[in-house]
This record gives C-alpha cells, structure tokens and sequence, in this order.
C-alpha cells in the first residue's frame, strides 16, 4: 500500500465544531476504514484520555468510524500494527513525544504509517510527522528522552503558524524570527502551517492543502509562499 | 556576602533603549563594581557573541562599569569564580541552557552567585535563576542534556509574561493555560513576570519589583496578583 497522511495545522477554526472543516476531506481520506485507533497522549489535562476518545469518538460517528484510544489497549504495539487507521489529537508536543518515547511507540507508529495504514494529525500530532519537533510552539512542561519524531515528511512542521502582528509592543520573537534562529543551528527546512491548511502525502507526492498557502523556511533562503494545492520537495 | 540577584522579563521596554528602564535600578545594584561578565550564549545568530558584548558595554559605559564576555576567557571557570558581577542576556533559553551544561558551567556559576556575586538576567538569563527552564516560551531549535537550571529562587519564571487576548482568534494556548497545563506534571510555583517587572533577591528575601504587577501560578490554586514590593515566599 502506499502513503496515506494528512497533517493538519489545527483540529477546529475559530468559530467552528472539532475537526469540521476537515469533514470532507476526512471522508475521502478514511473510505472504507470501519476503525481507527486515536492517540490522545498530547492532551495535558483539562480533560482525560478517555473524554479526549469521547470527544474524537462523536465526531468520527458521522463517518461511520469507530475510534479506540491507544491508551486502552494492553498491547499497544500490537494494537498499532493491526490498525485500519490512526488519529493523533493536539495538546502538548512536548508531553506527546515524552510519551511515545517513553512507551516505545513512536517507532511501531512510524513503520505502520510507512507501509500504509492512514494517519491523520492535527497540532502536535502533526509535528511528530516532521523529523523532529524543534519547530513546536508549545512550552517545554515536560522532558522528552528524544526530540526526535517519526519524519514521515522529510522537514518539520511549524503548526498554528503565525504571521508577525505589525501593532505588536510586546518583546517576544515572531514566528518566522524563530524558525530563522532554529536555521543558525539546522539546516531541516520548516513549513509553516496556517491555521486551516494542511500537507497531504499520498504515496511519494507531498503537496499543501487547505485554505491558506503556506510559507516555506529553508537554511540561507529568504521565506516563500507556496499556494495549496504545491508539490513539497527539497 | 549575601545574595544579590536581578531577575528582569525582559531587557527593553517598547520604542526604548535597551536596558534603559532598568540603568536607575543598575545604578545601586552594581554600586562599586568597576567589571562585570556578560553571558552571551543565549543569542541564536543575527548578531554574533562579539557584537553583543559590544552592545552590554556601551550601555555599561554609562554606569563606568567594564564588560568582558565569558567566551573570551580560556579558563571560563576561573573568570566564573574571580567574577566581580555576572549579566546574563535574552535570546533563545534553550540554546542558553544547552551552551552551559555543555561547557559545564552552570554549577559554577550558580555557586558564584550564592555565594554573593551579583547576578543580573534578562529574559532567557532571568529563566535560569528558576530551577528549570520548563515555563521559557522560546522554540526547543536545540536540543538540552537537562531542563535543569541554577535554582536560585525557588521557583520557575516564566518571562515576557502576557494576559489572554480576549479578541484573539487563533488556536494557540494562551500563556495562563501553558502555565496550569504545566501544573498538571509539576508542583514548582511559576511567576508570570510582565514586562517591565523584575524579581529582586537580596540575602534570603525574595520580593517582586518593577512597574506591573507580577502574576503567581501554584499547583491546585487560582492564579493571583502580587504588586511590585512584595515578598515572594512559597
């Protein structure tokens, strides 16, 4: 079988219910998939792992998907290599990675995708499908053995990513300042993901995807925009 | 001696000079201090560890007071220990952290200033008086050995505090939410520094300073205001 991704920015646009506008991308992406397994190890809190798969669980009903939370499973690994399909909801990347590693999924996660089983991400579930997660935004609450992450796309990703407020006062670095600070030290290009935009991988064709183009940061490169609907290659 | 440690959100207030609100405060906290060592391993490029040291020195100037970067000295350690003042600089607080425990400094200089050394930081040189580094709001572009800082107060700092954004429409946590999803896998207390505010430590008293109040964050407890002048006691 070949490739199926889907890493998306975000799982809900301001205004909107969980994961709605990807609803119909989401219908063809999962066509003839009954049962996908859900990773909810990014959620820090607020709500359980078990309302977390609640909450996905609703939302899949539409599609006619049953969904089961990682966490369920006595035998994880075993669970990862039978499935039809996996989601990896947002949260915290740090904690995400923290967990994967620390369970010893992220590399039973990995080949499962490479042979073919659907994976579909949303924020720091779909930074660990970049090759590391240095370009995260969220805070270090936890530490992770490994920064590294599944590289089922040959960059990273920057989600939610922002583009500088001119009427900003406040003293914290822009987006594109950080991922050109992260440059000095990495030479891994970094897509920027608008919220409401996507990268789909079907095969060896990445392209974007979704509402927004995306800007494109590579190592002694000025940034470019690249519209939905581009070839990603580097 | 006794402890003498300014631990500022940031180095410069918006359309000022840098560490302009800060030079009367300076004035009596380096009060017969005729040379002081900047720590410039924070800065992740656009200007070079030189160039930065230039920028200290001509600030310091004013204060009479001379600046030599700790990466000019062969034997950064014996500069550590001989030290009559430390200044740390903002930048990146990952890099900051990675660059000391690689050169296996960050001891020393704790036990530099525990002993009395004066110790100013700024913003990602604020971050390391916490005890680790796990509130910094900066991008993980490198890779730690250790989250773990010098633990001169007892408790984490997360600098360039901001309040929630009511008219926001982005998907992003606000910094409040970071903080309490922190809570969840730590009991260490976090003081949300706004701009503008400082941490003063002078023997064993801690006390909050600076134009804005400070924002305290403790496990299992709503988040409360302490105004500048008050003792910080967890």
């Amino acid at each position: 079988m070949m490739k199926n991704i889907l890493l998306a920015s975000t799982s809900t646009l301001f205004g909107e219910e969980y994961l709605a506008y990807l609803l119909p991308e989401l219908k063809s992406f999962f066509k003839d998939i009954s049962e996908i397994i859900f990773i909810p190890f990014a959620r820090p809190g607020g709500i359980s792992h078990d309302e977390y798969t609640e909450k996905v669980t609703e939302v899949f009903h539409s599609l006619n998907i049953k969904v089961s939370g990682l966490h369920t499973f006595t035998d994880p690994v075993e669970a990862i290599q039978k499935a039809e399909g996996f989601f990896t909801g947002g949260g915290n990347t740090f904690l995400l990675v923290q967990q994967l590693h620390q369970l010893n999924l992220m590399e039973d996660l990995k080949m499962a995708v490479e042979v073919g089983t659907p994976y579909l991400g949303t924020s720091a579930g779909s930074n660990i499908g970049g090759l590391n997660m240095k370009n995260t935004n969220d805070m270090p609450i936890v530490y992770p053995s490994d920064f590294t992450t599944m590289g089922l796309v040959p960059f990273n990703i920057n989600a939610h990513y922002l583009d500088p407020d001119p009427n900003s006062t406040h003293n914290g670095e822009t987006r594109e300042t950080r991922i050109k600070e992260f440059h000095v030290f990495n030479d891994t290009p970094v897509v920027g993901l608008r919220e409401g935009s996507w990268i789909r991988v079907q095969g060896e064709q990445v392209t974007t995807a979704g509402n927004k183009p995306s800007r494109i940061f590579r190592q002694g490169m000025a940034p470019y925009e690249l519209e939905p609907g581009s070839v990603l290659r580097f």
